[in-house]
């Protein structure tokens, strides 16, 4: 049972706060981790790392840049992040190993997303687990965007045919007009009205791009809070199902 | 003309401390490069960042390790001399992007040295300059094993189908037993005797291991000293020509 989990920047940071680890959280995010024994990809945002200096300087999935210093500030500043994410892991008992997406995925001329997961994979036979990050990537049209780590997600799990993705993020589930969490979701024009619209630029990930992303991705996606995390990795049936046909 | 530019670790670190970078030599190579035109991907080595960790774990190309605290070790030094050098590379003008290998470079369990470069490859198409570097990656056999920054070269000029490659170092090129430059070297039983053996463990890439790599790899190298970058990015016949049969 492979498995791709996000961890929402939100959840890992102090959002208000720039390059703000919320260390409690992501110590206890560590703990439940490391209680599984299944093979595991993690993916995490930038949150008040990444977003910054991304909106800072106008970047995002669709807007590039060639400016190799804005490319290294929105990298380096994931860097730190993922330093810290990588660290508390191994620290709580997870074979945590970082890959850097600007090294191994860049947007084609069709602004096809291509991924090089052959030293992923690897990891993954071998019982480590590879941690990536949403990151600055090359991008053949506009000379680097944003890769987002939901579309990373997305990308990983399909290419290394994952059985099914969590994300976990700071709302329990997509919620209903209601505010209550929606058990299963099979198509966006049914919760289109409580999500919202859904936009391409959306560099931070909302939660219509989300659902959108997800129903495309064609395999079982739970939605889910901080507090199923542990749940989630036992197989349970937690937070919101994103299952879309294939 | 695509070149693969190699920067030792010795010259931009103080080899005698930990972590420290040799800023006035780091500048100065960075403003040489800044005058080149050519497409070029540097590799840097690992000095006094990457090698301490390295052996202080008892880690090389043929020992491996699986404890994810020591891969993140060696793995974080290297990252930390990485974010210097491409700062400097920026700064003087060098359009730098930076590129780890553990993400995207593993050894399959024949040995065989697998790289996936398309982002690499993208960056140059788009003028960017890839700035890689001597690493820690997955090893089908090992867990993770060294990639040294010589090695690395041999596999990217490979890849990428370089037309040349520098190796930068503190010594003005290979030396004869009479301690003069030799010109050019086209097999290594005539350097034999100067150069001392070949170790295959040789992980911070000796002059013997560097020669006999040369060779093998069957584009013109050329092993120079600090000074002579500039003249070597121009073109010029600088320090010793490495030119063994294809």
């Amino acid at each position: 049972m492979t498995t791709v989990l996000k961890l929402g920047g939100s959840i890992i940071t102090h959002k208000d706060a720039v390059e703000s680890v919320d260390e409690v959280r992501l110590t206890a995010l560590a703990n439940a981790i490391a209680d599984t024994a299944d093979p595991l990809v993690i993916v995490h945002g930038g949150g008040s790392f990444g977003h910054h200096h991304a909106a800072a300087h106008g970047v995002s999935s669709t807007d590039g840049t060639t400016d190799p210093a804005v490319i290294m500030a929105i990298h380096s500043a994931m860097r730190r992040l993922n330093q810290v994410v990588v660290d508390r892991l191994i620290a709580a008992g997870v074979p945590a190993v970082p890959m850097a997406p600007l090294g191994f995925a860049h947007r084609g001329p069709t602004d096809d997303l291509h991924l090089a997961s052959d030293a992923m994979e690897l990891a993954l036979e071998r019982g480590f687990t590879p941690v990536c990050f949403g990151d600055i990537i090359m991008d053949a049209d506009r000379g680097a965007s944003i890769l987002s780590g939901d579309r990373l997600v997305s990308a990983v799990a399909q290419q290394i045919g994952a059985d099914r993705v969590g994300l976990c993020g700071d709302v329990a589930g997509v919620l209903s007009a209601e505010g209550e969490v929606i058990e299963r979701i099979t198509s966006f024009a049914a919760v289109a009205d409580s999500v919202g619209s859904s936009s391409v630029t959306d560099v931070t990930g909302g939660m219509a791009g989300k659902v959108r992303a997800m129903l495309a991705l064609g395999r079982p996606v739970r939605i889910f809070g901080v507090d199923d995390l542990g749940e989630f990795l036992a197989g349970e049936a937690v937070g919101t199902l994103v299952a879309g046909p294939r």
